[in-house]
C-alpha cells in the first residue's frame, strides 16, 4: 500500500484538506484498544484555534472511545483506499481489530494517544474542544493540535461520499486567485 | 445562464448533495432586502429531522439577516457558476444587490421568505433549528424544510473550495454498493 513522507503542516491551514469535503477515517484508542471509523459529516469551524466539527453517531463503537479519551486523529485517505474506507464503515470495532483486518499501520502521534494511520496522506491530531452538543446531536467540536501532511500532494485524489454506496472522486483544479479582489481567506470565503 | 426543471426531493435524502462538500450559495432576506453569500463550512447533521450545520462568519452582511429572519436557502451551484461564486464571495451585500449584479433570479419558495436562486440545481429552504452555538462559533443549525432539485442530474459537476482562490471540481463516480455488507445509510456510514 502507498506510503507517504510527511511533514508538519500549520494547523490554521488545514481547511485546505477538509473544506473540499472528503470522506475521512477517524482513529481512536481507549484502554489499549484502538479503532477506526469512516466519517463523512464534518466541517471546518475556525482557523485559529483550528476547530473541526464532526457528527459521530452514538451507535458507533468509536463514540464512547472518543468521548472518554476526548481525543482522536482525523485521517484523510486517497482514492486508492476506497475498499478500506468501505470495509471500515461496514464492520464494528466491537468485533474486529480494524488496523489488523485492513492492513493499516498505527503510528504514534505527539499530542494524543490515538494512533495516526500511516497510509493516509493527512493526519490531524485532535482533542475535544467543546462537547456541549454531543448529547443533542452527536456533534463533537475538536481542536486540531498537530497536522502531519504528505510532502508530495500532486495528483492525490480524494473520495467524497454521497450515500447508497456511491463515491465521487475529486477532479480538476480551477484557479480563480486572480478574481479575488480583496483577500478574504475566511469561510465566507 | 443554465436553468433547470426542478421537482420536490425528500429532505431526509439531501445528504446526497451536501455530504460531498460542495461550495454553496446562501440566500436570505430581511425587511425587503435580499442577499447572497458564498459558504464552504457546512455539514449534514441528521437525516430526520433534516439538519445542516453552517458556519456563517459574523462579519458577513448575511449574518444578521439570517439571525433575525431565522431563515435562509442553501443553494448548490454547478461549476458553470464559478465566476458568480467567486464574485459573490468578494463583495458585500451592504453595498451591492447581488441578485442584480450577478444576473441571478430570485424565486419565491413555499416555506420561507428567503428567495431560492433559480440558476442553482439544488435549493434547500431552511429555518434555524438550534442557535445556541451562534455566539460562540457563528454556528447555525438549520432544519431543511423543503428541497427543490433538478430533474436531470447527470453530468452536473460541483465546486469544492480549498482556500486561496483554488477550487476542485467533482470528478468520476465510484460505485461500491456491492461491498456494503449491511446497509447502514448513516453518516458513519
Amino acid at each position: 500500500m502507498k506510503e507517504y513522507t510527511k511533514k508538519d503542516f500549520p494547523v490554521s491551514d488545514i481547511r485546505r484538506f477538509l473544506e473540499p469535503g472528503p470522506i475521512v477515517l477517524i482513529s481512536s484508542t481507549w484502554k489499549g484498544k484502538a479503532n477506526i471509523m469512516t466519517l463523512g459529516w464534518h466541517t471546518v469551524m475556525e482557523f485559529s484555534p483550528s476547530l473541526v466539527g464532526c457528527v459521530i453517531a452514538n451507535g458507533n463503537f468509536s463514540f464512547e472511545i472518543i468521548r472518554k479519551s476526548r481525543e482522536c486523529v482525523i485521517n484523510v485517505p486517497s482514492v486508492e483506499l476506497v475498499d478500506e474506507v468501505v470495509g471500515i464503515g461496514n464492520c464494528s470495532g466491537d468485533a474486529v481489530d480494524k488496523f489488523d483486518r485492513f492492513h493499516l499501520t498505527p503510528v504514534q502521534g505527539t499530542e494524543v494517544s490515538a494512533p495516526l494511520i500511516r497510509e493516509c496522506f493527512v493526519n490531524l491530531e485532535c482533542r475535544i474542544a467543546d462537547g456541549r452538543l454531543i448529547n443533542a446531536y452527536n456533534f463533537f467540536i475538536f481542536e486540531v493540535l498537530k497536522a502531519h501532511v504528505a510532502t508530495a500532494l500532486n495528483k492525490i485524489q480524494t473520495l467524497h461520499y454521497r450515500g447508497k454506496g456511491i463515491f465521487i472522486t475529486s477532479g480538476e483544479l480551477v484557479n480563480k486567485r486572480h478574481k479575488f479582489t480583496k483577500w478574504k481567506d475566511s469561510p465566507n470565503f
